[in-house]
């Protein structure tokens, strides 16, 4: 286990965020699927900062160069390797703090870890950015998915202390998905949404960051997908999901709040509509003995907040031995949940095909 | 992906709770270490079924068997292999409702992936016995983890409505770790405890279940442990703790709470203590950038209502295409909470070693 | 890499020669494959030790007792695992040259790498015993290819300066194959056993051993079968064969041979036979491109002649550091080269199976 | 499996032979190892084509851009990717040809598997450039492996008829190997190869093509690399070089010739060479027990003759059904044998790499 993810699908997720580029390479994916580079960027844009006031000023262009896998659109069948260029970085702006661990980010641990050799600047490998590899993946993920009849969308069910409704478990379809998921602000509960834009500017002006949290679905699935014990869908989607920086949570169908239900609450009954055997209500979240069902597949993930932020911060200097005040200079989002959600979709997306090979 | 977990160590799950035998094999676990059958003993008695009055009447002895990679009580360094044997199974409790797929169980999501093949009696591959076999290999890694001076520990931080209050991620040390995992129901709130065990009562008297929730912790450990993007300690716990067949959910540090909190107050300032670098606070749960910062580990996971329960459910015959009503016989526990700590601290122990190879 | 070997297929093989059991657990086979136990045990027969008089005269029934995945004859889609007690177990022998490397033997690398940890008695985890659990997995597998229409045969190509003739490798059919490997003697030119087997008893009678070379066909199979690169058909049983203890050498096709040929020669020819392409000869030896092409898929092993000998070998004592002089008691085969031919099936057969999930 | 090679180092080959660009992603190389970029050139054109008369007329630079992974010349711990651009590719030779197999080639294998999604154009992803991908993993992995201590050399030990003499597998040493690596033309018997230049010039007259053998050797290593079973340092090899395109055989030590052995002539004794364990003779090649012993690991593999030749061929029409005389234009290459060298280097310094990581 390390930058790559190996099961039936392989995802390789490699670069620095100063360095010359960032990629992947996914292996497994089946020979004559078409991908729409047009769908592709669209969706890579979801994530791309400097699309709001309050996003990050850096803004790159983020669009892959794919150098393999594909032809004339359609994939050969051998692994899949694109490029993103990195135009904008500066790293001047680290080497000031190179010895000063920042609050909330990698910099201590990987100091033990990897001494100074790891290239900490913006972050490295440990960056954020690093995601925008990780929605190429499942970009290519999603409309292989979407031909099979599966729609998956994600939303932000909250910011800060500002909540919307989340989804209807058991009625969510592709349809709502689609246009959640298309909109600048996902958020499914549109009067949550001016509440929430209006927190994450407060954020900003007191130079503070916040988290959140978003709710992911993927409805059309057949039942039967994911295997015995630690290749359970939850396992799968567990396993890529950490691997975006900012995740410190994840939660299955009704989640932690199965803790306070009772088993003949939480037991979602089954019944047959027509042929198809369905269940009365979706606690499950689509997933049991770690296989799909064939209801909604539902999961929720917490991003915490930005950990750079340009308040002071108390911290140490790891050369001089010194406790430090830190403020931390340069571009950073008060709130990286919007942008987030792509990521989700692509984590679900990724785990989804892979236990469908 | 499936009942072989592979990284640095390999851990191998096979048998079903009916069949003549469950076990482990796990690999890569150095040579020379010395592993205490007693210890172990001691330990694995923590989940055996029948300590308590409300827990199933099923008892197997449950002592394993090791049939490789131990020698006069230490490590060979070559694959550990331990079996447990099946002695007190009634398959016939599962004929009558072989075509009723029960409400929250594997059993409906197996009979489309398996057809008629899998062996589903007594939940088969996916029972929840299975644990007794994580939890072999979770006690030889506990073992070798003390002796490199880690202490694990966890405990149940509620049952139903009833909390008790969690470990002070900051302070938390290994001897109240060692004291709480210790106990017969293992709850740091002593207090909570008898309204825990008259929770789990009434839902016994009432035909049905309780879930709750398990917080585990982890001390006494070195920076640096873990890797990038998909290898970090988080994707490592997320991957084996999902292949316990009852949780629904995990977070790490503050976890969903971390939605909350802005940057300023979540990121957790450093300072010295004498050499040592710590947090003034533990929001992260000592895991930053995937690696862990020196700080406790700690981490939750939900754990839902035992889906067999003997009240009636709504569910439908599978070869009849009707619906039935389902009241399920046998043994069953109303409440697998406490008997799930030592599989969620097994979870904490493989993955560690495992990143610490 | 270790005891595990994982693909699609995942095969974790355990136990020590001398210790309580061996035996394999096979993940990722599919449900619902009938597995005739008597048809497994003939074929696991034809490597059990005592059934010539030079074979070493260590009698163990090795019946495989099967603990899970099995389930009224068919498989469940679990895990299967099988193990072999080890019921004849002499470590005494052993004892007295612990500290004395064998010639040929993994007894100085293994000092070297598990100090005195590993259970290096009758060779331990590096016993050639360890095979009997790869022929149960790969028995399990040649049945499942069976009913896909594959037949894999191996047979004896030479016995120290005794060589028959090879299998006719554009030729060689079904039939053919099932006739040689249900021989006592392996052997497909039969002439030449006479001369093997007394080339076998003047060893013996000379307290020598003898190498010799194993070839194997499988028949039957549909092109495009392999992948990539590293996912190869060569690459798999590579990776597979080497986990045989006396293998020291693998060819595909015409082999080294092809090195003494001009394209012109080696190149084979396509044609249509009906609707199907072949080739007019078989140097490529059914795999292209690491795929096979449907023709005959053929290769060669050598094994080397048993280390253990009853002649005086020269060696050193570990210990004292002086020279020693070391003669072997105990049991031992003069030529394992008859008991190795199942071995080789048994990885051609869960190589194949593992390209074809 | 396929073309990601996933074990203590994980390493991903992409790219098409007439696509973009061709790379590498290598995962798990420690942090802080200097990377001489000048040494990895010279490395690198030791398989670039055009250096001989007889060699293809294709030039490429073949010099990689290095993405991630790397920083001031030294690793940084994340993934090193390195990419080589496609400058020369002329695809239009390949559309003619593409309903009709190249004997020797991959074409119909993966007609089969691919149907006309794979871009086979220059052999695609399975065509011999994508050595160079591995010639700059590997050529990583000899500079770290050279401040251990160890070096690692091949040379061709045959081509077609013409043999030279073999290392002398006792007494290789490292400043042997530093010498015949560093050749033009890498023959240990300088007298062999004018008539080995002969006989490729001779070939090349024909139209026609030759295979060879390359042998290898490592010195300076410590015992005791390598693992268990399907973890030993042969089958990590083979799993490796078997993603070479033209390798069809593999030997260890005195391979083959085993066979023809007694156990007293093959066996190796032990003795003290002041402190340090040798053997007197080395027919093991350096690995018992799938360990290396610290004598020189030694191995050879063939080389099939240049499969595109431009002689004509039979081969069939897969579109009309036809019989076709193929003669196959383009650039060509009589005899890939030289240029294979630095790849049987790299897979001996990733494979040595990862067993020791």
């Amino acid at each position: 286990m390390s930058s790559i993810w190996k099961n039936n699908l392989t995802l390789s997720i490699f670069g620095e965020s100063h360095g010359r580029a960032i990629g992947m390479t996914i292996d497994g994916i089946p020979a004559g699927e078409e991908i729409d580079s047009k769908i592709l960027r669209t969706f890579l844009k979801r994530r791309v900062p400097g699309r709001f006031p309050w996003t990050t000023s850096r803004t790159e262009a983020d669009i892959p160069e794919f150098l393999s896998g594909l032809k004339a659109g359609k994939t050969t069948g051998s692994p899949i390797t694109a490029i993103i260029r990195n135009q904008n970085s500066r790293s001047s702006d680290y080497d000031d703090i190179k010895d000063i661990p920042r609050p909330g980010h990698a910099d201590y641990s990987a100091h033990v870890k990897y001494g100074g050799n790891a290239d900490m600047s913006g972050g490295g490998h440990f960056s954020g950015r690093l995601t925008a590899a990780l929605c190429v993946a499942g970009g290519v993920c999603l409309q292989i998915l979407k031909r099979r009849g599966v729609t998956i969308g994600a939303h932000i069910a909250s910011i800060g202390n500002v909540s919307g409704h989340p989804f209807d478990m058991l009625k969510i379809d592709a349809a709502t998905l689609e246009v959640v998921s298309g909109l600048d602000f996902p958020v499914i509960d549109s009067e949550a949404k001016a509440d929430m834009v209006a927190e994450i500017d407060r954020a900003r002006q007191d130079k503070d960051s916040l988290g959140g949290i978003i709710e992911c679905a993927a409805v059309g699935l057949p039942a039967g997908l994911g295997e015995h014990i630690f290749g359970g869908m939850e396992n799968r989607i567990a396993s890529l999901i950490f691997g975006i920086p900012a995740v410190t949570s994840l939660e299955f169908g009704i989640g932690f709040n199965c803790a306070e239900m009772r088993g003949s609450e939480y037991n979602d009954p089954f019944y047959f509509d027509g042929d198809i055997v369905k269940t009365k209500t979706n606690h499950h979240g689509g997933i049991l003995g770690g296989m799909t069902t064939g209801m909604p597949l539902i999961f929720r993930a917490s991003i915490k907040p930005t950990p750079s932020i340009a308040r002071a911060q108390e911290s140490v200097n790891l050369r001089t031995g010194e406790s430090v005040n830190l403020e931390i200079m340069g571009r950073h989002d008060p709130c990286i949940v919007p942008r987030a959600v792509p990521s989700i979709e692509a984590v679900a997306a990724i785990a989804l095909l892979d236990a469908w090979a």
